[in-house]
């Protein structure tokens, strides 16, 4: 990349890309060059008024890359895709233009073992194009997977791993709230369920990674998700759940080994209102590991933390594919 | 390196170089080719013997690397000194005979920081050498340092960081007893202290390595080093501590910005029955994180576990100095 600030441009303008864009807007070693939505309530939309942030007034929200015109960018911010398959194609996009992506796409973690055929083709195309591909986030990208992957580093031995999440989703955005099915019946629970619309992106698949980082053999198995339902009535500002109908989500995977022996556990829980909110990772091994964070890592402010930490380094990647 | 497991020897034979070397006989992915200690009770001694460890009868313990004759070896683990002076020959001398070095050194970890011109010379030499030189441990290496470092990687903002670790003694080798002074008198401590020879090596080298990977300014300043006095007779096995004598230190060192506000405090306590032992890491930040191991880690077979990782991703690792 050339001297100077890295030039960005942030792709998808969601509560985390707001977030994102606002700090990277404030920031002396980084310099924002635009930010691209295509949803037609933002499109066009002066940025200094969507971020409510002075120092990004006449920026105008761009609907496409194609409308950068003239002005180079060095990294792309990839917040538009969870989901593997739109994330490629956003990805191959970005590497033809020569632009080094860090994206927060959930599934990019275990991309490499999921889809090996065209992670690997997209390593050679940002290899060509001289231009990293930098998977981050919290969950997946660190909780559940690069932090256990590290503290595991300094055991002689493991012999098994259990993470636990335990989030109130109260006490974070309303956009979480929504997506663990916050106030849904059970029978739309089921539905979006079947859907796949309710529920955490991404807990196999940091799964996945854990275990190609692991001294241990173990074999990922499917993941279940059940509500968490409303012991009674909950009614807080605009919130309103219904005594039984649904406060969160419960989703646990594990790995067993070919004894049939458990070798990893995953167990998160989102609900509004849940008690004893924490996160933790404890490791069974020599030496035996115990890391709790006491009322949990916030996932929002954290995930910003990490996209910026992620921009930063990305000026000094290696060409390709990296977590 | 050539294909097939990493030709390994070990320098320095004590408590943990005995450990590590026990581990890579009987690691698959490893070969040990030769341990080397000067020590006149160590040089001939039968390695199975000293290690017992049926696995490596019949290896004699060298006494210096040019008795290795026409055997080969890729890296060498040196676990032989804990100050730069004397680490800094030794590393000289490994990366002429161009092997990659793992290095238990505690004072390496801040090396590029405090001896900028000496270890700029050494990653030269070895890069020319096309070797790679890798400090790693625990404390120095991981739980004061490289894991506040990762967290804080996640915060869109840090304003301070404070590491906590309590170690209680008794449930630890006699060597950190009798290096953190237990059973002593007041008059040996100061005596001891004055001479450096009591006490952890390098806790001020991790927070300088810190403090240049936070995204907030501080000066280090000097290390206060305390003993914890018994508050009554302690008498356990061989352990025998009068009432008034030396139980265990508490070092403190901090780092204070500009305008004197402290940044960054390591508080460390080690000492025989110290109660309520565990690590903490708490980062008050956006967002905060607090990272608690309730009984701490423990650091002797956790460093370990360190070098073990080290030496598997030497094999991978560009030539030159790196933590």
């Amino acid at each position: 990349m050339p001297p100077g600030p890295p030039r960005v441009v942030t792709l998808g303008l969601g509560p985390i890309g707001r977030a994102v864009t606002r700090e990277i807007v404030g920031a002396s070693d980084l310099k924002l060059v635009a930010a691209v939505d295509p949803a037609p309530n933002l499109v066009g939309r002066d940025l200094g008024d969507l971020l409510r942030d002075e120092r990004a007034a006449g920026m105008r929200v761009l609907p496409h890359l194609d409308a950068l015109g003239r002005r180079k960018a060095d990294v792309a911010v990839h917040m538009a895709a969870s989901r593997f398959g739109p994330a490629l194609a956003h990805l191959k996009d970005l590497v033809q233009r020569r632009l080094s992506v860090v994206s927060t796409c959930e599934e990019l973690i275990a991309a490499p073992y999921r889809w090996r055929r065209e992670t690997a083709a997209l390593d050679r195309a940002a290899r060509e194009a001289g231009v990293s591909i930098l998977a981050t986030g919290i969950n997946p990208g660190f909780l559940m997977d690069l932090l256990p992957a590290a503290l595991t580093n300094v055991c002689v031995d493991v012999t098994s791993v259990r993470v636990t999440r335990h989030v109130d989703t109260s006490k974070r955005r309303a956009a979480l709230q929504a997506k663990t099915g916050a106030g849904i019946s059970l029978a739309e629970f089921r539905r979006r369920s079947r859907e796949g619309t309710v529920g955490h992106v991404g807990l196999r698949d940091s799964l996945i990674f854990l275990m190609n980082h692991l001294p241990i053999e173990g074999e990922v198995g499917e993941e279940t998700l059940r509500p968490i339902v409303a012991a009674r009535r909950i009614r807080r500002g605009r919130t309103n759940i219904e005594k039984g109908h649904v406060a969160g989500v419960h989703q646990v995977v594990r790995a067993h080994d070919a004894s049939g022996r458990s070798v990893a556990v995953f167990d998160l829980r989102m609900a509004y209102g849940l008690k004893n909110a924490h996160d933790e990772i404890v490791v069974r091994g020599d030496p035996p590991i115990r890391s709790r964070f006491e009322g949990g890592i916030s996932g929002d402010r954290a995930t910003v933390g990490a996209v910026l930490s992620t921009i930063r380094f990305a000026s000094d990647a290696p060409p390709g594919f990296g977590t």
